[in-house]
Parts: structure tokens; sequence; C-alpha cells
């Protein structure tokens, strides 16, 4: 049997390791083997401690053996962008100003892991806190290409084979851009269901959790057993999650209805892009409704740009205040303009976003999902000094939508491009029935 | 179709609530019904919000209907006992000291409930802050007895059929002993399983939280829903947690291996207790080992008293010191013996806890489970101002080692006794298993 993260899904990898046909001492060997050998190149990593992982691993087997409880994940290791919280490795966050800091608690989401039976390897990498300023992870598929970012350690992780799952963020198109650049799935649930105690606070509106993984399949899996209510998370809701890998799962109940919306940001997206959205556009013939996005998007882009603004301003204030020296150029100028949002453009801005998701709530009566590009193009090259455009996840990450990006498309310099899902508010569920509905048809169009 | 609980299980009713075929607010509906009718003689309920009610399960049958995600226990109603806090309704604890008190904040069960999808209609009665001195509640099956405590009104509410599942706490048996008197499933899972986060704290070591319900696979559903790690809960542990629906709905590998331990305090039961568990060993035959309980036995019972004692002083310091008159005179008495503990004392019996975990933890190499009487005998009668003996508890609840009680004996008086079924720590899924397994065995035998 293979220990080759992408030759079993994590499904099948739990179902043998709880029959005892595989462990996760040899699962995570393999993925040890398999950063001994090429982050030297890629630099997703920036803690990893082989012992402590290979001793959680050692004592997942030793659980199953005794016949104590096993969880969903059990024995399998996923990788934690560095902006998550964590006992066991240093937290910190993509800057100097945090260099060694160790948190007291775990993060949610790591706790989260641990009820069901993950291992932690170590902590990927993260741009500067979380934000614009590139870290020096290169993207797997081309090593003069930038993997993306901010949870460019994550996704680079995940596509290079190191660890079968990873965690990132969102805040602008952090998650479902880097899976697009790595050809990896990504996955943003809804807003509210994960929650985000003990991750780095950018922006409190706008930061959400997000999953990458080789298989749809697996990323739902994860969402599974990292959803829940957190009376400390002020976007957490308390009510229930919907189910992920059910969803998957689940058959549609008539084939489903997607939309193309011409988009005000469409200029920026590169032949190839262009391209390969018309042929998945012409192959799913009536099935695709094709319309012109709403004026307001305009306005969401500029909505999304000042809470941002305005919290990050505020969230930073420790660093701005206490570390000026040690952010990057980047972060500084950044700042600067930040600090220029007023009050009552920000909650103007939130009062715009309350309308939008209102609007979205109507729009997905129609609709399954939109279909819409990850990204503009291909990775741009490293010496862009850019992760990449965030554009085309900017309006679904206001409004919290739930976003899933797969490798569908290539590019002109033969990079990945992904195909972006987007969703009704918490139909999380519908989305991931919609997208393996196409992944199959996409199958069947092939053979 | 019915909608008295007890008719079908609450799997049952929540299959029909998903498919269209049943209503939360039907069900609720009938549940108030019943409370209506009979709830003046029993005493089961101090806090009912008949609006609160009817709204939560009209929006669990909305939610529904718009597709939204929905929870195991969508539109169930469950009781909880008065000394769990929750935000819409008051939280007492049994005492005029917190009359109208009224938390800020839902306790860790409520919201894993309302996660789930739950309904809350309102509030059990707890004896006094919990603990000895009962309450006015009575006997579903005979209103001159008493339903036990301290989880006195969430047994008798799922014994009357005013909720098919309620939620209780055990500290000594508040929840097996009053399962075994009502006549219903109890089941205390695992110590560190279920948070008890926003619960009365009375000791810090040996408090529980216990469950009731009219149907073994249905408390192993609840228990489902509830588990979960807690960093506020120094109890709470951070690992997977046994799956207890999949545990109860498992055949056996072969058929198990009982022990029967003849015990210290079995001088206490009841002749018909005796009986009837003589007639349940010589059904199982030689899957039945009689053994002596182990001389230290009596040490364990000292020691849950001397961490009780010396806990319960400490924790009830606000009520001592500022409410003394407000007391009962059983809590007042209670008081001025616990204080009497020795910080010595309760170290050695700390560490005696310790020492009986280990061996336990072998002994449930040898065998499925513990067979013990969950009471000495029938419910006492209210004239004895007791709810009864909880000696048949006290290991067991000591050593944080599942318990479950079932309806399966009769007493002198035609009232239930239970039988008390016990695995080893963190071993529900196996108990549930081995409970089942002895429900169809003794089904069989009737055939």
């Amino acid at each position: 049997m293979s220990e080759t993260p992408g030759a079993l899904t994590v499904r099948q990898y739990v179902t043998l390791i709880l029959e005892g046909k595989a462990t996760s001492e040899k699962l995570v060997s393999g993925c040890l083997a398999r950063i001994d050998s090429s982050d030297g190149d890629i630099g997703a990593w920036v803690h990893l401690n082989r012992e402590t992982a290979i001793s959680q691993a050692t004592s997942c087997d030793e659980s199953r053996k005794r016949g104590l409880p096993t969880g969903s994940l059990q024995g399998i290791p996923v990788g934690i962008k560095d902006i998550f919280d964590t006992v066991d490795y240093p937290t910190e966050r993509g800057t100097p100003i945090y260099a060694g800091r160790r948190p007291d608690a775990d993060c949610a989401v790591v706790e989260k892991l641990r009820e069901a039976g993950a291992v932690i390897p170590g902590k990927t990498v993260t741009s500067e806190l979380a934000w614009m300023h590139p870290a020096e992870t290169k993207n797997p598929h081309s090593v003069l290409h930038t993997p993306g970012g901010s949870s460019s350690g994550s996704a680079a992780a995940v596509a290079a084979g190191h660890v079968p799952l990873a965690i990132g963020s969102q805040t602008g198109g952090s998650t479902i851009r880097p899976a697009s650049f790595c050809g990896i799935y990504g996955f943003k649930p809804s807003r509210g269901i994960i929650s985000r105690r003990g991750v780095f606070k950018t922006s409190s509106s706008l930061d959400q959790v997000g999953l990458f993984g080789q298989d749809l399949g697996d990323v739902a899996l994860l969402a599974d057993a990292l959803g829940g209510y957190d009376a400390t998370d002020k976007t957490s809701y308390l009510a229930p999650r919907p189910r992920m890998l059910d969803g998957y799962l689940a058959d549609v109940p008539i084939e489903p209805i997607f939309a193309w919306l011409d988009l005000p940001y469409a200029d920026r997206f590169s032949p190839a892009t262009v391209e390969g959205c018309d042929e998945l556009r012409e192959a799913l013939g009536s099935q695709v409704e094709r319309i012109d996005a709403p004026r307001f998007f305009g306005e969401l882009i500029e909505c999304h740009k000042i809470i941002y603004d305005y919290e990050i301003y505020q969230n930073l204030a420790l660093e701005r205040t206490n570390h000026w020296d040690q952010l990057s150029e980047t972060a500084k100028s950044g700042l600067l303009e930040a600090g220029n949002r007023t009050q009552s453009e920000y909650q103007e801005a939130i009062a715009m976003m309350g309308s939008a998701n209102q609007w979205f709530g109507q729009f997905f009566n129609d609709y399954d999902a939109i279909i819409t590009p990850s990204a503009n193009g291909e990775a741009p090259r490293l010496s862009e000094s850019t992760t990449g455009d965030p554009i085309c996840c900017t309006v679904w990450t206001l409004c919290g939508l739930p976003c899933i990006s797969m490798p569908l498309l290539a590019g002109e310099d033969g990079l990945p491009i992904g195909v972006q899902f987007v969703a009704g508010f918490n139909e999380d569920d519908r989305l991931l029935r919609t997208s393996r509905w196409l992944l199959n048809f996409l199958n069947s169009c092939q053979n």
C-alpha cells in the first residue's frame, strides 16, 4: 500500500487505520520524508517537529489498538497556518514581531482537530500578519511562481503532498486563490460555522477559516470536524451546522442550475481563464445562465476594502504602535492608507454588506451555485512580489458565502487555475453536492 | 400518528420531522398538553414558557422547510435541570437564594442542544443546590413516593411523558437513582465527555452530567450531541469521544461477560432487588461471574464522601457566608459536617481515587460490564423526607465510569427498580452495545 497522500483519500486512510491495516505512524513518517525531500525548495513549513509529529501518530495508533475512542480524522496529519495558536509549536504570524511567541492555549480549530484524532506535524508559512507582504514560499508546480497568499504554506504543503489536508484563513481571497494557484481544492465554509478563537485577528468581520485538500470529499470531512458554536467568536451562530460530508455524498435531486455573472473585474482575467470558463459553460449548456452582475458589485468591492482597512487598523494597533520598524514597507503603507477610513464610511459599508446578504438570499432561490474564476489566472512570478490579486473572492468573502475552488483549468504556462463555486449562506452542503455533481459531470464528458 | 413520546423513539421523530411528516410544533404542543394535564400532581417543572417552547419549535420547523441545516435532535424537546444556566429561563438552583436569577449565557450543554436543533421548553425541579434536601416533585408512578434526587424533575418529566429526553447531573447518584425510581433509562457518561461549563458546582471533581430518556438508543443519540472538549472544564479531555449511537447500534463481537460484585452494602438491598438480580444472573448463566468486591470498596465510599464534603464546603462558600438562613436544615447540617474535613484527608482521598481508576482499568480487560442494582429498592415514600440512598452509585461515580440504569425490575409495591450497568472509563460505546445486547437477550427470553 502506498503511503503517499493523493494515492488514497483521507477517508480511505481513516478506514484502513481504524481497521488496523495502516498506521498513522507510517502515514506521518511518509509525510515527513516528503517534507524533507522537497521543502528545501518550497519552504511551506515554518515550524516542524518530527518527534512531536511521530509521537502524536504513535499515540493515535496506540489508542486504536487499546480500543479507545477514535475520531473522524484518526491519525491524519493536518498542516496549520502559523496565525493559528498552538501549544506544541510557536505561533509567529509571519513577522519578526512575534518571533518565538508560544501560545498558552490551542486555538479552537486545533482543539477540534485533536478531538477528531488528527496529528499536527507543524505550522505552515503565512504572509506577514496574514496580510499582503509575500512570504518566501514557492509554488510546488514551479518554484519561480508564488503559491498565493496569505495561506501560502498550507496550500503549498498540500500541493506538494506533504500533508493531505491543511488549514488556512481568508479575509480577502487567502484560501481560494492559493488553492487555485497550487492546483488543489480550497473550501471557505459559510461565515460563523468554524470558530476563530485563537486565530490572529486582522478583520473581525471578514476573517474566516479556510481548508485545503487533495480531494473534495476529504475537505468536506475536515469541515465537519471543525464546525461548532463558540460564544467567544462574534460571527459564530447557535444553530445546526450544514452536514458537509453528507452533502458531498448526496445525489442532486435535479440537475443543478448555475449562474455565470459577467463581472466588473472580468477584464483582469487571463486569456486561458476566459477560454477555460467559456468551455465549461459550453459543456454545461442550458444548465448555466449568463447574467450581468448587478451594478452594486462595484460598491461591494469598495465596502470590503473599507471594512478591511478600518478593522485591520484597529486590530494592528499594538504592532503599529510598538513595532512599526519591524513591519514590512507593504504593511506600513497599507496601514497608513487604512488609517484614513472614517467611522461613517465604515458604518455605511457594514450596512451595505447587510443589504448584499439579503440580495444573495433571494438570488440563490433560483441558482444552485455561481460559477466564477478562483483567480484572474495562473500564479504570478515571485519576481512580481505579490501573492496575486484577490478580486475574484472579494464579494463572496464580504457576504460570508461558502466558496469552493476546484482545480479544473490550466494556464498559458501550464500552471493550474481554479474554478470557484459559490452558494447561498449556510448552504455549504448543497454547494458540496453541486460541486461533486460537476466533477462527475466533467468526468463523464471526458469519457 | 400519535404525538405521545414513548409511542415513537426520538430517532423516529427526528426522521419524520426531517421528512416533513411530523412537526416539532405538534410534538411540543403535545408535550405541553401532557404537562398541563399532569404536572399539577407531579411538579416536575419549575420554569416553563409555552410561548418560548412553541416559538422554538416553529422556528425548527421553518428552518427545515427553508432547507436550512438541521441537527440530530431537530425539533425535539429536552427538559433541563434547574442548575444548568439558560438565557431563556431563570436558573434558580432549587433555593430561594437564587430566586429570579437570570444567567447571561447558556451553559455548554444547552449550547450543544441548540446546535443539535433541540427545543428547550423549560427547566425541571432540582433538589436544593442539587444536594440532599428533597424538592416537592412526586414520582409519576405513585404520588406518594419520591422520584429520587437531585435530578427529581428531569426524571419525573421523562417518566410522565412530558418530554422524551431530559438533562440531569450526578455527584453521588443523582441520575441513576431517579432513573431507577421513575422506571426510565438513565445514562451518566464517562467523566469529562460532556462539559460542565455553566452548571452549578457542588463538587468540582465529582459533578457529572447525566441523561434521561424513554429509550436507550435515544439517550445514546443525546450523548453524541452533548460530547465535546471544553478547556474551561478541568475534567474535560482533548481526545476523541466514544461514538454513542454507533455503540448502541453495534453488534457484540462475542457474547458479553458480566461481573456481579458482592458488595459491602448489599445488606441494604430490598428483597425484590435481591430476587430480581438473582433471576437476571440465572438467566445469563455462565455469562456472569460472581465475585467478591475488593475490600477497598469500603474505603472508596469513604473517599467519595471526603471529596464531596471538602469540595461542596468550598463551592458553597458564598451560600454559607451570605445566605445561611436561607439554607435548609439538611444543607446546614451537611455543611457543618463537611467543614470538618481536613486538607490531608482530602489529598489522600484524591490519591485513592487515582488508584481505584487504575484498578478498574485492569478489571474491565476481563469483563464487558458490571451488573449491579441502580438503587437499593423502590422509591421511598415522600413522608420519609429523603430522595433515597445513593450508595449503589458511589464507587462508579467516584471513578468517573460510565453507568446506565435500565428499568428491568419491579418492587414490592409495584414500583420500578433499575438495574445498573457499569463499564470501563471512556468505554461508553461498549457499554451501550452491551446494554442493548442485554435488552435483546431479555426480550428473546420472554418469547
